[in-house]
């Protein structure tokens, strides 16, 4: 597999941690176009240990980045929850797999659900399937090599969001109205 | 220092993440009597970048196992907290310090701040400053030696509230309300 990585220009590696699934996503970029390397999930429920389960997903992050040599950590990362608890756990895997990337030296993006869900599909309420479904079109995946768990494919979507976050030309202030409207076309009222 | 250790029977490495400061206090057995071997904070304030933090907590924590290879970690861990926004925060930082430990191989236990409290002073309720006095009393440390900084000795206190919680002898539940009162004779009104 690492022979295979000289051939892409950028590796984004793209997580969805989680206390029960942490779904992961390998997304390369060959001439200019993203493609899928690799996607999965890794099991925690079946630890009963809270700090089982942190390992698990500290060893299988630093497993990632060993074996695909990631560029860049493109992360799904909630802001709110429910209750302090849930977010204290979710909180704990995030720095666990935040961690095992920092130890690479690999820099990390995070995106709230929200954001990715309308980067891929234009509509930030979409469902997982939907997310699903469009990952299998943009990336041109074979019916047989979606997985049944959306875990995977929601963080080849954080992954591909990044791509298409980070392509964006960045977009200097207006400075002045004149500047700003010709920024924004679209925005002028005709 | 290294060449120190081997004095030690067991080393406690104590640890009070937050996203500001980061305590850490290291404990050493020696002929049953827990000493003081160091005691410090990590500044977190002065990096800008919510990652920098990070990255600093895992390799100050990494650093702290390699030099004082601790046999266990105690960590101080609010289960409680104000808003889910600083719970996510927290829960990063306490998940890249279990990282770093997991990453050795040492195993951790967690004390909420209230227990912490409770085993070292007696109340639960305590102030850092009553928990300072305490911990310079127990473990005759000279007044040159004490930080002006609380997390420090917060963090020695995890140590060895560990230190004192895991030499109890484990109680078995008991079986007969016999076996209960012989137990606790305490709880029983005379």
């Amino acid at each position: 597999m690492a022979g295979n990585l000289k051939e892409y220009e950028r590796v984004i590696l793209g997580i969805d941690p989680g206390t029960n699934v942490m779904g992961y996503g390998i997304l390369g970029v060959r001439a200019r176009n993203p493609v899928m390397i690799a996607m999965g999930v890794v099991r925690l429920s079946k630890f009963e240990s809270h700090y089982m389960r942190l390992r698990r997903i500290y060893d299988r992050t630093v497993d990632l980045c060993s074996q695909y040599l990631p560029d860049e950590l493109a992360i799904e990362a909630p802001f709110f929850g429910k209750n302090v608890q849930s977010m204290l756990k979710l909180g704990r895997a995030q720095g666990v797999a935040m961690a095992a990337a920092l130890s690479r030296d690999v820099p990390i993006t995070e995106y709230e659900p929200r954001k990715i869900k309308m980067s891929i599909t234009g509509n930030g309420g979409a469902s997982k399937e939907q997310v699903q479904a469009m990952i299998k079109r943009l990336l041109a995946i074979p019916d047989e090599s979606i997985l049944p768990e959306l875990d995977a494919t929601d963080a080849l979507a954080a992954a591909l969001c990044h791509y298409y976050e980070s392509g964006k030309p960045v977009v200097a202030k207006a400075t002045s109205w004149k500047d700003f409207i010709a920024r924004n076309p679209d925005k002028v009222k005709k």
